[in-house]
């Protein structure tokens, strides 16, 4: 059997994924846990990591472990600085912040990206950043990423470095809707309706003028099912549709001509990921998907760049 | 003392405004009662209607009664269909849907008003058609009018019809993601800071494509506060003016450019009727106010066409 090089966590708001890794980035063995950030009763991050990743270390006391994801935010283990944009794998690398767990074990955590858009407002993620290092291994350096999921996030890739990135609420407003407005009333169960899903795209990626924004377009959900035009088990695909086609529709907007033409890459392996593919098709913008693992990769690729596996 | 001419009543889905008028429409008398639709018991609507306005049938049995707003929706008292666009005072009187109540009262239901958007969407409303007609008795009869709300609606009129309306979400996603998104986790406060509000307003009145759409500038609210750009007490305040700046410049690319600059009047006395005013002024559009009462006037004016007060 190769030998493990390196112990590589994803830990977010609500996953924890861990990576046994061999100096080739090969993993050997993997865990993941519902041990989320938020799941995590009364913060006892280090009993958690000795729980889940303790046997590893066990084994071999001197293996390095590198660490990304909201892990590193204000409500985590340790709040790591922003890292300004651009940034790529060197700086990340770079700015990897060492811990010391009063178990006497080093850990490297990821630092998160921040940035300030031309329009002046700052955005920020954490996580997200190592996923793109990860799928630019076998990739070009240059392009236009979408990273599916509660805040979805948008980066443009260029040299190799995130030159910037954007976050839509998009997840986040489509749960708070279904479970506490007005919509939500006329929703009759979650299975997907395709028919439906694609009508709300359709809606959400039209620029009409005329149609206003979403504050407008969302009673559209309301409205069409109050007159029968969708049935109660479609209202939620409806909604689905809508919000992804303004995503879509908000994002392609802040980006070149060139680079939407250029296309997207999907990273991720989810559902969800799916129904972006379905809407980037019906804005007729190309749609790439990244390889597996992203995270894993992307720590691999980080700890072997900062010098962690020598 | 006049006679009383008319019985009136505004009843909508969290509010019960009755009104006792002389044939002149002038208010003899009022009537408000924690008696919206959501706020009664088992849906006994006959029961509230006797208790409230009961003591002022016993004296005059034969009074005409008037009622709009939600009451007349599928949630309500009874189910009115809605009349179509365009439509006035004259349209709206013809259509009025009378009810013989359980104890041989006659009411006069008001009907809501239906569309179908160039884009071909439904919108729906009940109970502004009312506000509208009474707002329109001391105007010109065309015009651009916004009624704040849960729910806001703009209107547009011509020759003394409703022609065109849209609604917008805008309260409602306000109470929810200020309830149950993580944008509420850093308000710290619900006091209005007016800074706050104004650079909300701003930042959603901002047609710079750049800047995404709602579901990008919302993570605004969350992102200025982590980085200590507004604080926790201004965070509130901000999303308002964000989600209201987003609502006007909305509703604005729906309208022409010479109803944009022919101004919007403001119908209504609430708090939420001067933040609106605040944010056109930053818009640089002309805003007017109605004068109070309007839905009690509209009532009058509805019955006096229709023939009820002969």
């Amino acid at each position: 059997m190769t030998r493990a090089a390196l112990i590589a966590l994803d830990w977010g708001t609500t996953s924890f994924r861990a990576y046994l890794v061999d100096s080739r980035g090969a993993t050997l063995d993997r865990r993941t846990a519902v041990a989320g950030i938020m799941q995590i009763q009364g913060g006892d991050f280090e009993g958690t990591f000795e729980r889940e990743v303790g046997p590893w270390l066990e084994r071999a006391p001197d293996l390095p472990v590198i660490v990304s994801g909201m892990i590193t935010s204000r409500q985590g283990w340790v709040e790591v600085p922003y890292l300004p944009c651009p940034a790529g794998v060197h700086e990340i690398a770079r700015a990897l912040h060492k811990h010391a767990t009063a178990r006497g074990r080093t850990v490297h955590f990821v630092p998160g990206l921040s940035l300030r858009a031309p329009d002046g407002m700052p955005d920020v993620l954490r996580g997200e950043e190592t996923q793109i290092v990860g799928a630019l291994v076998d990739r070009p350096s240059a392009g236009l990423f979408l990273l599916p999921g509660t805040h979805s996030k948008w980066l443009r890739v260029e040299g190799g470095r995130i030159a910037w990135f954007a976050t839509f609420m998009t997840g986040e407003l489509f749960a708070v809707l279904r479970q506490h407005s007005i919509l939500g009333r006329l929703i009759e169960g979650e299975a997907h309706d395709d028919a439906a899903f694609q009508r709300g795209a359709r809606y959400g990626l039209d620029a009409g003028a005329q149609s206003g924004g979403l504050l407008k377009r969302l009673f559209s959900a309301r409205t069409l099912g109050l007159m029968g035009d969708i049935e109660g088990t479609g209202v939620s695909s409806y909604l689905s549709g809508l919000l992804l086609g303004s995503e879509v529709r908000e994002a392609l907007g802040c980006v070149s001509a060139e680079a939407r033409d250029q296309g997207v890459v999907l990273v991720g392996g989810s559902e969800l990921v799916a129904r972006y593919a379905e809407v980037l098709a019906l804005a007729g913008v190309p749609a790439g998907h990244a390889a597996p693992d992203a995270a894993a990769r992307g720590l691999f690729r980080i700890a072997e760049t900062g010098g962690l596996l020598e």
